[in-house]
This record gives structure tokens, sequence and C-alpha cells, in this order.
């Protein structure tokens, strides 16, 4: 075949505002334009190190164990299980939503022997519920929890659950995919043993790595395993000889995404995580109270809404996928459906990196407005922008 | 901490003739710069089918599941073995160098009774060898072989190997790494069963995606497991959703190294691949015209030496690493150490895409020339470029 029906490359430039990827800062457009080095060249190392800084500081850890995995989110999940997990153990996993359901599966595929402890889809987990699988069990190695769990808009706390969890003797692995650099989280000081993320969320990456952090109780439990870790190219103990320690070849690191990465962690800490956070925080509260306004029902539990992913009902009558095609065609605005039990009832409205901003917020909410209307639901008009208006200003 | 220390991006501009990365072609480069899209966008699907399609011409295959794995070409190695491979399950493994071994050690990660057929390192793999294997196990489910050991410079044959293999009803995994559109590869014409690659090697794209394609037999194979894919994330049952079928949500792909791939591709396409294979062939003859004229002996058995990559030893006397970083720091020009056995044994010179030319062959040659003078190995002045120019000539 030739290629001459394979044209040059023209995507569209969206307003990505559905659950990740979300939009590319341009300066990190730019740093994937910087030229390619070898995979042991004393520079790229370099670049690698300065990459494991910078995570360091938006993980707020110290940990040594520090890398990108070259892959997306769910390699970052994968890795973290893979590398914690044995045949035969034990892992209490949370599942309230479908990155939860995921991590169950990956931990059942390693040969975990899995507890579910498990909540509806759009409300938190219950330490208690936590405690009473810790109890139950023998022995756990591991606890994993979601902290931004993207399908559900649910903002877990996890301050009992890290206690509750080291009382047990057993290993904390918290999903930070989403909320890494969007919402406050301190590996350190929270007591987080493995956190894993993408690059694709609130740090304004395109998807290609995955962050992800051991802390020493980590390490330990990794240097004392009886088994090989069962992935290669996700073994941490491997992975860490390439990042740190020897520099022997693994694999060849994806350097444009390192380079994407490290250019947006700069941002972040350019900006300032606090005011990152504080900046997430406003332009979400005025997503939510703009829906409210327009009549819509937020689908998470109240006081536990996340300010990257805001989940809001289908209203009754509505058709999703059309509403959600004529944003994207009409308005060049991506919003996301729901997951598994969530599809075709919810919403889900990701505000994360650059693309969290009061004109994205005042522009989707214009575009839902219009394209409600059209389809016959009843709502005030202008009062989804005027709430949303509002809630910036005293933000 | 702040980023007060870690600066604007500004990694230097090297001419890669190393093992890979090698250099990343312009428009390559320009391809990644595209606004990235969501995952499940209508018009990112389309990208996908047309990578899709550009991949089989590049493969030569009619395997409807052929898709790019998001990571970087062991990922497509683990994606290839994992999928293939059940616990307790044979797999004859042909290690004759360092990317023979690492199958091998996944394979065995992976469950299976891995049985190594063994060659010198520099050597090829012999037939009558895997026959053997083959016989001496009650049945084998895998054959896996390396078709350009990166490590050795060896152009391994296949057609017995293939012949052999499906005699005894197992199916063969081929390590295209190197060789994929670099030096003649047909996965049909061929009766290959899987066959995985990478991004960065004569693709002429930065590392990130692997190339990989199933025949009917291998999905066959696959279809019919008793056990699930050990891998959540390179289980090739939910790739094949999101590539094809039902865009079923699995992961996150890497849009800007799909985009990087997609244009890669075209790049081959459009030079042609009989053009490229030729033009690899002819520069990689120069490159060892000039090696041996300069009085250097090559490594790898005659008749059988890649024109992607050649190995050639370290004289006697000679400092292999303070030759590599004199090449890369006075003459920006990198090449690759020995793997293994080879360690300080071997240099590794590659010629792959956009950097197998004839100007790279005349500047590593006239760059070896003076660091090999300069440690004092005698050579005739200017002799190892006028053979590879002759060559050149007449290619």
């Amino acid at each position: 075949m030739s290629n001459r029906n394979i044209s040059d490359l023209h995507p569209p430039s969206r307003i990505l505002l559905g659950a990740g990827p979300s939009n590319v800062h341009p300066r990190v457009y730019q740093a994937m334009m910087a030229p390619i080095l070898g995979h042991l060249d004393p520079d790229f190392l370099h670049i690698m190190d300065e990459t494991k800084d910078l995570l360091r500081a938006v993980f707020r850890t110290q940990n040594e164990e520090t890398i990108a995995v070259s892959g997306t989110g769910s390699a970052g999940m994968e890795a973290a299980v893979a590398n914690l997990i044995e045949p035969g153990e034990r892992a209490v996993v949370c599942v309230a939503g479908f990155f939860g359901d995921r991590i169950a599966e990956m931990a059942s595929r390693y040969g975990a022997e899995v507890t579910r402890v498990e909540a509806e889809w759009g409300r938190i987990i219950e330490p208690e519920a936590v405690e009473a699988a810790l109890k139950a069990a023998s022995r756990t190695k591991l606890v994993a929890i979601v902290h931004a769990e993207t399908s559900t808009g649910i903002h877990q706390p996890l301050d009992d659950i890290v206690r509750l969890t080291h009382e047990h003797g057993a290993l904390l692995l918290v999903d930070a995919v989403t909320s890494l650099a969007g919402c406050e989280l301190a590996v350190d000081d929270w007591g987080i043993d493995a956190c894993h993320s993408a690059s694709q969320k609130c740090l304004s990456c395109p998807p290609g790595t995955a962050p992800l952090t051991f802390s020493t109780r980590a390490v330990d439990a990794l240097r004392s395993r009886e088994t090989k870790v069962r992935s290669w190219y996700l073994d941490m103990t491997l992975l860490d000889n390439y990042w740190g320690g020897k520099r022997a070849y693994h694999h060849t690191a994806p350097m444009s995404m390192v380079y994407a990465l490290r250019e947006g962690l700069r941002l972040v800490l350019e900006e300032g995580l606090e005011a990152r956070l504080g900046r997430h925080q406003r332009n979400g509260q005025a997503l939510r109270a703009g829906l409210e306004a327009m009549g819509l029902t937020l689908h998470a539990q109240e006081a536990y809404r996340l300010p990257v992913i805001t989940t809001v009902r289908v209203p009754d009558g509505i058709d999703d996928l059309k509403l959600r095609r004529a944003l994207l065609y009409e308005h060049n605005i991506e919003i996301a459906g729901g997951l598994g039990p969530l599809a075709g009832k919810v919403w889900r409205i990701g505000l994360m990196g650059v693309a969290s901003s009061a004109e994205n917020v005042l522009a989707v909410l214009a575009a839902l407005e219009q394209e409600l209307s059209a389809q016959g639901f009843r709502l005030e008009k202008g009062a989804g922008v005027a709430a949303a208006d509002r809630a910036l200003g005293e933000g």
C-alpha cells in the first residue's frame, strides 16, 4: 500500500474538559521538540535526575525511589501493584468506582487474594469498612485506594485509612492519577507508601509517563520479596537501577515524554503548589455553583466533591451521547460520559491543569445551557454562568 | 523546593549512531506538536485506524490485530510474551545475544517452562538446534527469536525456523525491534505469528510506542487461553477492544507518540520500503568496508551482518569508554558499547532510519580514525573514509 490516502496530521484543537487527557501547556509542547538523546547519555541521565527532583517536590516526598514509569497512568498503577504484591498475599482494595475496580483486577492478576471494600459509586469509602476488612483477614500486605476517583468525582479522605493500614502492618497504595498537582497531596506527611499518577491530568502533559514513588517501607517490602516481580517491564528493582543507582540499561526511556513531564512539573512549581491547588479549588467550586443554578444535580456525595472532576447527573429525557457530540462538534468542548454503572447517567467535567480556568468554566456552562435547551430541558437562561461568575468573584 | 535550579531544557543535538534511539525525523517532531485529543474522540480513533493501516503496510501483513503498544520496545516484547504464554507452557527461546536473553527472562516470569537454544554472541542460531529443542520437548507453545540482534549485529535468517516451528505446532514470535523498516521483513509471507518492534530505531521516532502484530493463529491461541493474561496493561484482548472492535476505554493512549509513529510510518512509505532497505543496505556495507580498511575487525559472523547495526571489536590497548566519550563530546557522535559478555569488547554503530546516511558513515569513520590515532592505534590515514566512499559509489 502507499500512504497516499493518509494525509498530513491536522487534529482539531479542542477544549479538553473530559476525564483526561487535559490540554497540554504550550511550553510542554515546546519541550517535546528538544532533540532526543541516547538513553544512557550523561546529559539525559542528568535530565532524569532533575525530573526525579521535580517529581519529589510535587509529590511532597523525600523518597529516593521516585520515577516516571514509561507508560500511561494505568502502567503506573500496574507497576505499583506488581511490585508490592506476591502471589498468595492479601490485598484490601477499596472499590467505589471504576479505578478502584481496576486496581482490584490488577491485584488479582498478580496473584493477590483480594478483599474488596465497596461503596456506592459516588460515595466515599468509610474507614470503618477498611478496618473491618483488615480485622477479618489474617495478614494484609497492601491496602489500595483511589484518592480522586475520576469515575465518580469523589475526593477520598485518607487520614484514617493511612492510620488503620499501618496499625495492621500493611502498606498503603494511593492512586493519585487525577489528584496530583490538582488536589492537596503530601506523600511523606500523610504516610503514603506507594503513590502513582499520570502525566495527562493536572500536570498538563500528554499521556505517556506515570509518576510513581515508593516509601522506604515499600522499598523494604520490595527488596524482601521471595519471588521476582512478574512484570519485567515494570520491575521497580530494575527500573531503579536505570533511574538511579548503577544507571544500568533496562529499557529505553521515552525521552520526549520525559522532557514533557519535566516541563510540566516546572510549570507546577513556578505557579506554586498552593496557588495551583487554590485555582483548581476556585474553578471547581464555580462550576458546581453554575451547574446547580442551571437546575442540574451533582452526583458525588456532598463535602467530598473533587475540584478537578465534577460528576453531574444527566437529566431525565436528555440524550447523553447527542449532547456530548453537540458539545464536541458545535462548541469544540470535550466532556466525558459515565463509566460502568454510571454510563448514560452522569457527565464528568474535568478542570485540570492549564484547562482549569475561569474561561473554561463559563464556556462549558454556556455550551451546556444551549444544548440542554435545544433538547427541551427547562432552565433559567444565563443562571448557570451568572452563578459561576459570582462564585469566581468570591473565590 | 522551588525549581529555580532546574533550567530550561536545552539538550545537545547529537548524531545518534548507537544502538537506538536514533535521530528523529524533523517531520516527526512537527507531528508531535499537534494538539492532544480525547482518547475516545472520533478524530483520534480515526488516527488510530490510520496508524494501524500504516503499521500493516510496513510489517507487510494483513493482520487485523496490529497495534502500537503504549510503551517502549521492551513493553512490546513483554506484550507478545505475556499474551502468548500461560503458566506451565513450554517456550523455546533462541538466545544468541542480550535481547534473546531478555525474552527468555520475560517468558520465565510469565510462568513458561523455558528451553534456551543458545549460540555464541556474534553467531546465528542454527535451525538444527531449534529442531532438536522442539523434538526434545513434549509440546511447545511458542518459539521466540530475535531477527536483528542489536547486541551482536547478527541478522538472523528465519525461513527454516518458521517451518520447523509450524511443523511442531508452535507459534513463532519474532523480535523485529531493530529490523522493522531497516531490513527486509514480511510478516505474512514469512509466516510469522507475532512480531514486535519499537518506534525509536529504523522508524526515526522517539521511543514511546511498540508496534505489535498477531497472526490469526496467534489470536486463536490468545482467545483460547485458560487463564487471564497476567499483565492487565498489556492484555491484547483488552487492547484490541480499544484499537479496534468496540473502541472500549482501556488505557489512555499516548497521543503525541501515536502522532509521531503515524508520521514516521508515512515517511517510510513515502520513501518506499524497497528504497529504504536499499539505503540501509548500502550505508551498512560502506561502514563495514571503512571499518575493515582501517584495520578493525568486525565481530558478527560473516554473511549474517546487519546493515542497521555493526559490531566491531575494540582493538587491544584501546580504552573503550575514553574513545566513546571523545566521540560524544568532541565529535557529537554517539556510538554504543557492548552489552553483557561483549562489554568493553565491541562497539556497536547504528545506522537506522534518517541517521542511515552517507554523511554519517563518513563522519563516524573520520571521528573514529582521529580518536583511535589519538590513542596510538596505527592505521593508514584516510583509508577508512576512502573505502567507504568507494563502496558508496558502487552501491
